[in-house]
């Protein structure tokens, strides 16, 4: 990384120190700021929420030894300039859903989600029993990151229409915004597919210049907006079942810090990832109510609709299987998602199945 | 409390500043240990993992100001006796699943599951979004304790039997184990219901002091060994679709900590959470199928031992509505149990029925 900006953002060599030790305890001589840069705008609901919780608690957990100084998308730098900020050592930090950076690795899908692929709980049991953390540090070395789950959309609605999806021919020509390894399955049923940060989905639909969009869920959705320009909403989505988002550290920066505060950074990421995905499934309900009443209308996708999205999503991993990397990670996921999934619906399926039948 | 035990544990008094001062930088003046004692034998797969998991994170997380010195169950105080080893002061911290402690208040159940209750995702947002945080605070204000979600089990195992269940008769007169609310509903289908910890359940089943019992799920009770004993074995069960256990602290000492420590607690608790969860739902699946192997035969309850179940469920809650606390929890968890599950139906369900469909 740069060594000017290593210095600038650390109090071992700058002048942060000298402002603030004498008023400081003989032990905070080593306290330092971190800067966070993330791809949601400020105040995105959710996504935004989860990168300030997590700054607030490693600045809170390092009783202010490490300070995490948030810029959100286009303060510092672009939404989709983080990983390379990052990794560059103009910034510190960056929180972000890690699948918009499949241009720098296609694995990188995997920890935020991918299409057909793992639920929220699916994806936890997997990062932190099955191995996902230790191949989320895997990439991580090549780019010079280290990064931690640490917040989680849970499943992600199909998003909004101005015409209903009777078929798969129905995305033909389509423009529309869907990023990550959902977005390249989309394009296979003809799809001319976009890529947008969010702080910029509601004037591309607004605008004509996109068709339809997925963002995340009822409550970030209503708040962005959608429901003003069209009314045809599809609840459940196959592109991104549990979407993590990820805290990921400049390695060098990591590694200068103490141990104690590395593993803040990594419980608290933990944390966030648990604290976020409640946000979002408590928030959701009452959203797509109010979004009911709103006169939105609610829709599946048909069965046909759903075969075509499996047929797509697997000719994409297909593509990718050539890279060694990409393919380790797909099989350790995918073998965790079928463990996951079968004890999962034979016990909580299983259970909710009878619940739901006796509580009526 | 009691002072002089509090002055013990902690350095500040003690002769454990003086032993360690030497060697120990300023700001470390104030450290000390804190005594965590626990429901659960040492080694018990799963919880006592749990509760080692957070007690090392709480150690590290505080770079060693707070040590927290984990007494398994039976090395300080035996299991049930920790709540009030906490509350007297004898010992610092518990942790155990709550509902262990219905005799204290009818409300501690929610804190752990209540029969027919929510899941661990229900449980979680409930607890961090929907108020459960703030009422597990109120029943701690009573008996002087702070607590915290800090691991669960996930949906637990209807249990192991020594003969078939065909209807809601064959509980009559059955010697079970069962703690908490789920063990009082089953005690209003004529079960003899006992509530042994962990540690003793081997032994009570193979000398037939019980004739059943249900422990958590396969990997904690392949470990426990209850195959060697009975074969049939029904997977999903009423009593706890979501068990969280919880790490208490007394709370004049957790009033004593810093404002980092007591952050520290609070994350490194959630995390726990997480982790503990992700730790069964992986750990099950693989041993269920060990289980298989060994000659164990997996049922499912019928429909008409579900419909009992719940009959008797709600008997159980409306007998402690007269506790206005419970009822304002019972309300509280319920409402937010019906929110939470129809989107999680609508997303995540809706998801699943798909995937599954697709994928085969």
């Amino acid at each position: 990384m740069d060594r000017r900006s290593f210095l600038k953002n650390t109090a071992i060599g700058g002048s942060a120190a000298a402002a603030t030790s004498l008023a400081a305890p003989a032990y905070a001589q080593g306290n330092r700021t971190l800067t966070l840069v993330t791809t949601w705008g400020r105040g995105l609901a959710g996504v935004h929420d989860s990168a300030q919780r997590v700054a607030d608690n490693i600045t809170a957990l390092t009783d202010g030894q490490v300070t995490v100084d948030l810029k959100a998308a286009g303060e510092l730098v672009g939404a989709f300039e983080v990983f390379d900020a990052v990794t560059s050592g103009q910034a510190d930090m960056y929180h972000g859903a890690d699948y918009y950076f499949v241009g720098q690795h296609p694995g990188y899908a995997f920890f935020t989600a991918v299409p057909m692929g793992m639920t929220a709980q699916e994806l936890v049991n997997w990062y932190y029993m099955d191995g996902g953390m230790e191949l989320h540090d895997e990439l991580g070395q090549i780019f010079g990151l280290k990064s931690f789950l640490a917040g989680n959309t849970g499943a992600q609605s199909g998003g909004w229409f101005k015409s209903e999806i009777n078929s798969p021919e129905d995305f033909q020509g389509l423009k529309f915004r869907m990023p990550g390894l959902g977005g390249q399955a989309l394009g296979k049923l003809g799809a001319s597919v976009q890529n947008l940060p969010g702080a910029e989905v509601y004037q591309a639909l607004a605008s004509g210049a996109i068709d339809g969009t997925e963002w995340i869920g009822p409550w970030a959705d209503e708040k962005a907006g959608f429901q003003e320009i069209t009314k045809i909403y599809y609840t459940s989505g196959f592109h991104e079942p549990g979407a993590g988002l990820s805290l990921a550290t400049n390695r060098e920066v990591f590694e200068s810090l103490t141990p104690t505060q590395q593993k803040i950074i990594e419980i608290a990421s933990a944390e966030c990832h648990q604290w976020n995905l409640a946000q979002f499934l408590s928030e959701n309900a009452a959203a797509l109510q109010r979004l009911q009443s709103a006169g939105v209308t609610v829709r599946e996708f048909p069965d046909a609709v759903w075969d075509a999205f499996g047929r797509a999503s697997q000719e994409v991993h297909d593509e990718n299987m050539g890279d060694e990397l990409y393919k380790k990670i797909y099989d350790s996921a995918m073998a965790s998602m079928r463990s996951s999934s079968e004890w999962i619906a034979k016990s909580t399926g299983a259970y909710l199945a009878q619940r739901d039948r006796v509580l009526g």
